[in-house]
């Protein structure tokens, strides 16, 4: 472990530091400034040539982790038979390697970036945002992000996972591809470990789940609810940082993302699908990302924390008032953006 | 005060809401979706036909409130004669009337978004950045930030005030015309707060101002030093979120940035000038935040605390990763970016 506090240690990437004022991680990952970028910065289409995700160049990536197969497979395996891959990031900003003891070196805390980077290849035709693959394809989608996480817990290493994906230049994506991303963390992230915190308080003050009382009141009054379907809700949040974020969550209460069946997965891939398609009818194509938001593999909280799918297209852009104040402006109201997400 | 709870309410914009989950705050504006947008999305050059802050379109912004003018100004009071000006701005999403309390509401809490909010046009030229001006000028636009955030500290009604500016449609601003803007909120915002708590404890821990001992230790190794001057330091902060992340902190401890005088301001003014030219040498025109951050009026944390000035360059984009996790991915590190700013 390293804290990059002489010239030597600063070969030794995949940092976590801790900023002692907001208790913020960052992590330093070398290397990824040079992965491939198909968006020139600020240009609206992709300057792709060839792209490693398409079928046919599965030499462009690592060897893949898992691989989703038609059902009819052809028996000759020539590896280009398939229809999701899981492989590792090539650019990771995480390693598998090293120690995540979080150590304290004068005024600093840091650990190495301990942690496991997969990308999962969506299509192997070169689809460019979720609502071109079909609710099968996007079942089987939902289904490897589940397995991966329950890989990862099998495993026995990480203490959480993040599921995320990234559509388009303004949220992050350098590859145009349709994929995902999978994280797998020895520490739980910042961001997840605020909420899992607050729901336990919460979950004191309402004597109930935050997240269930916050459906119960939704399918009451309905104000900021876009759909409901037997087994899910989608809403814009109370407090959306973004216009039009909506967060999908299961009716029933449930903590562990990675313990929805088959039927349920194939219920949220057809409303995620849905709702995406829907921003795109409005917004036409733009550029979004969307993460899970589950409870960590070693949680005391599974009463207090209901695992959620968050989405977030990026339409408006973070300025200074955002970095400097921790403060969103958002001109469209959730009940508004609901009304129109109804429509 | 009204949360948006019913229909008849949404017609009542300019609300604060607070995320029960994460503690943040969202402000909600109407009509800033209006507002003139010179950058198409995704366009690399604006598509301007008149700008509203260039010399003799005085009329296409509401009234100044402050102006300042040239030493030997033209007696005629014609308007078009001065150097920078201070105006409301025109969409704010905030408003001077309203209830600031917060009340809470069935399962949330919110307010009124009271405040005020002003632009300040740093030039009556047509200049896109900072660098475009020159020593002199940038003095002046420092002194203005000071003399308004002594205004709404004397004004009495405002909690904080925080001076930012936006360059670049990736940063945010939706007018090229170099421009920086002054939000007096009633309340401390959460970034800020979270701060000076933080800085409180580690007061306690380092029993000397945490910003203080920073300095002192990169004086003394100075590996994420970028520069110093006979009072103030540059540095790359030990967790910069993104690549080139500055921070410009005086030697001398003061936690009030409108405290500083004449000849502190003009110092500052060349140091600020000078790390935006030299983050332009490096990168080309680029976006980029900076925000002043400063201790709250009404604090008693003056010791604690310790005003400084950061610089965001908008070289990554946040992604999937960052806003589900809370985490940043910096493919720089702080000593790397700081040899390279010092060379």
């Amino acid at each position: 472990m390293a804290l990059g506090l002489n010239v030597a240690v600063l070969k030794l990437m995949w940092q976590f530091r801790k900023d002692p004022l907001s208790d913020r991680w960052v992590v330093y990952a070398e290397g990824r400034d040079e992965r491939p970028n198909e968006y020139k910065m600020n240009g609206a289409r992709p300057t792709r040539t060839t792209c490693p995700f398409c079928a046919g160049h599965e030499q462009d990536t690592p060897p893949h982790v898992a691989l989703y197969r038609p059902r009819k497979a052809s028996t000759k395996a020539n590896g280009r038979d398939w229809l999701i891959r899981v492989v590792p990031n090539k650019y990771p900003a995480f390693r598998p390697e090293g120690d995540a003891s979080v150590l304290q070196e004068g005024l600093y805390a840091g650990s190495d970036a301990v942690g496991a980077q997969e990308v999962i290849i969506e299509s192997p035709r070169h689809v460019a945002s979720l609502s071109q693959l079909n609710d099968e394809e996007v079942t089987l989608l939902l289904q490897a992000y589940r397995d991966r996480v329950l890989a990862f817990r099998q495993e026995g290493r990480y203490r959480y996972v993040l599921v995320f994906k990234n559509v388009g230049p303004q949220a992050g994506a350098s590859l145009e591809h349709s994929h995902s991303q999978v994280v797998a963390t020895r520490m739980v992230p910042g961001e997840v470990a605020r909420e899992v915190a607050a729901a336990r308080g919460l979950f004191r003050q309402h004597r109930a789940c935050f997240f269930c009382r916050v459906i119960e009141d939704e399918l009451e009054h309905g104000q900021r609810l876009v759909m409901r379907t037997d087994r899910f809700v989608v809403l814009c949040p109370y407090a959306s940082r973004m216009p039009f974020e909506m967060w999908i969550l299961p009716h029933v209460h449930a903590a562990h993302f990675e313990e929805q069946d088959n039927g349920e997965l194939a219920e949220l891939a057809g409303l995620l699908r849905h709702m995406i398609a829907k921003l795109e009818t409005l917004h036409g194509p733009l550029a979004y990302n969307y993460f899970v938001h589950t409870v960590p593999f070693d949680t005391s909280s599974p009463r207090h924390y209901h695992w959620h799918l968050e989405i977030f297209p990026r339409l408006t852009t973070t300025a200074g008032f955002e970095w400097g104040a921790g403060c969103y402006i958002n001109p469209v109201l959730p009940e508004q953006a609901a009304a129109i997400l109804r429509s």
